[in-house]
C-alpha cells in the first residue's frame, strides 16, 4: 500500500442528531483514523467511525476542565504528521463561533494539509426545529447572530434596531441581554424564545417576552441554548404542525441507520 | 399493504453539492414519491429519488417564468391528499429566505401533515467555502444576514455599524448596497467578497473593497451570489489551505456515492 499523506478535516457536526450530519461529514467519519471531538457532539456520531479509530474527547467531561487549546493544536499536528486521516469534529458549523483559527494557524505553521467542512449551525437549526423562521417577508428582513460572552464588545444600539436576533451561548447572560436591549428602546413586549438542546431528544423550549422570560426560566440551566428575539417568535404556533405541543416540545423524529 | 397517510417534507438541500445534503434529507429523498423542486437545486440531487418518483420543476427554466406560488401550493396539497410522500426541496435552508410561509399555510388549511427539515444555508456555507469565517474573537463578534430586494425596508444605519454583513441575492443591487453603507459612514476600504455558485464546481469569488468591487465585477452576472462585507474577508488567505488559488477558486473536492 502506498503511504498516504496525513490530513486534518475540520468538520461541522450540525446541531446534535446524526440525521443533521452532511453526507460529506458522514463519509469522512466512516474512514477516520483519529477523531478529536468536543463535549457537545452527540454520542451517536461517535459510532460512525471505524472501530479501530482513535477517539479523543477534548471537551469538558464530568467536571474536568477541557483540554487546553495548545494541546489540541499539538494533537492535530502530531497525528497529521503521523500520516493519519484526522477528523476534528465541532458541533454546529466550524466557522460560526467554532474557535478554529488557532487550530488552523497551528496546522498551517506545521505544513499540515487540512480542509474545513461546513455543518448546520445551531444558530439556524435551533429556531427552525422550534418552528420559528428567522426570516419573514414582513416581520424579519434581517437577522443578526452573536454571542454574549462579552456584552461590552457589542453595539447594542445597532442590535436593538434589527428585527431578529439570535444569541448563542447566552443563557448565563440572559438578564444582561434583556437589560441592554430594553435600555436601547426595544419593547418589553418583544417575543423571545429559548431553545435548549436543539435537535436532540431533550430539546426544550421556553417562550415569553423580554419582560417575563426571566421569571419563566428562573432556576433552570440554560446551556446549551439558542435565544431568538423578535416578532418571528410569534409565528411559531402558526408555522408548525398542529401535533407538536407548544411548550417543552421535543424532537420526536430522529434519524436511524 | 396498509394505506399510508400523505406527508409533505419541506427539505433544505444545502448550498448545491450533494455532499452538503443531510443524512435525513438523503433518506427522505430515497423514498420520495413526488419531488417538487426549485431551479437552484443541483441536478445530482435529483438522482437520489427512486426512478418512479414524479419530479416537478417549479423553478425558472430556460427563460420560462417559475410556477405561480398558488399553483405550487395546490400541487403540494393535491399529492399529499393522494397519500403520497412529497418532498418540497428548497436550496439552502427552508427558513432562511425560503418563502415557505405560503406553502405551510396552504398545507395547514388543507389539514395536510408536514415537517420542515433544516439544510445548510448558503449564508453560512458560501463564506466558509470561500475560506471566510463569519465570526472571529476580535474582528467579528456579530454578523447580520439579509437580502437587498427592497433596500428601503432595511435599517442601514444599524447595519453599517455591525462588524460583518452577509447579503443573499444582492448581486443586482450591489451598487445600491455599497452606496447606502458608505453614506452611513462605513469605510470605503472595508473588505468585501462576492461568492457566486458557492459549493458547486463553478464557484467563483471576487474580493476587493467597497470602493473598487463594482469595477472588478463590471459586466459579470452575480447570480446566484452571496456577498460578505467586513474585516473577516481579510482572513481569507490566512485561514485556507495554501493550495487553493485566491482568485476564481473552485471547489475541487466533490462528494461521490
Amino acid at each position: 500500500m502506498a503511504e498516504q499523506r496525513g490530513k486534518v478535516y475540520i468538520v461541522g457536526a450540525g446541531p446534535g442528531d446524526i440525521g443533521y450530519l452532511t453526507l460529506k461529514a458522514y463519509k469522512l467519519l466512516s474512514s477516520a483514523e483519529v477523531l478529536v471531538y468536543d463535549a457537545l457532539v452527540d454520542a451517536e456520531l461517535l459510532q460512525c467511525v471505524p472501530s479501530d479509530c482513535l477517539k479523543l474527547n477534548v471537551g469538558k467531561r464530568g467536571g474536568q476542565p477541557s483540554t487546553p487549546q495548545a494541546e489540541i493544536n499539538e494533537l492535530l499536528v502530531k497525528y497529521c504528521q503521523h500520516r493519519k486521516q484526522v477528523i476534528r469534529l465541532k458541533s454546529g458549523d466550524p466557522f460560526i463561533f467554532g474557535r478554529c483559527s488557532s487550530e488552523i494557524e497551528a496546522l498551517k505553521a506545521a505544513g499540515c494539509e487540512f480542509e474545513v467542512i461546513p455543518g448546520i449551525s445551531s444558530a439556524i437549526a435551533a429556531p427552525l426545529l422550534a418552528g420559528i423562521p428567522l426570516t419573514d417577508p414582513v416581520m424579519s428582513r434581517c437577522f443578526a447572530v452573536f454571542t454574549a460572552h462579552d456584552p461590552d464588545a457589542l453595539d447594542w444600539e445597532a442590535l436593538s434596531r434589527l428585527e431578529t436576533l439570535v444569541i448563542l451561548m447566552g443563557g448565563q447572560h440572559l438578564a444582561e441581554i434583556l437589560h441592554r436591549l430594553v435600555r436601547q428602546g426595544r419593547s418589553r413586549l418583544t417575543p423571545i424564545a429559548i431553545i435548549r438542546w436543539a435537535g436532540t431528544p431533550q430539546q426544550t423550549i421556553w417562550t415569553g417576552t423580554l419582560e417575563n422570560i426571566l421569571e419563566q426560566t428562573s432556576g433552570v440551566s440554560l446551556s446549551p441554548a439558542v435565544i431568538v428575539i423578535g416578532e418571528v417568535v410569534g409565528l411559531r404556533g402558526y408555522l408548525q404542525p398542529e401535533k407538536i405541543s407548544l411548550e417543552n416540545s421535543s424532537v420526536a423524529d430522529t434519524w436511524h441507520t
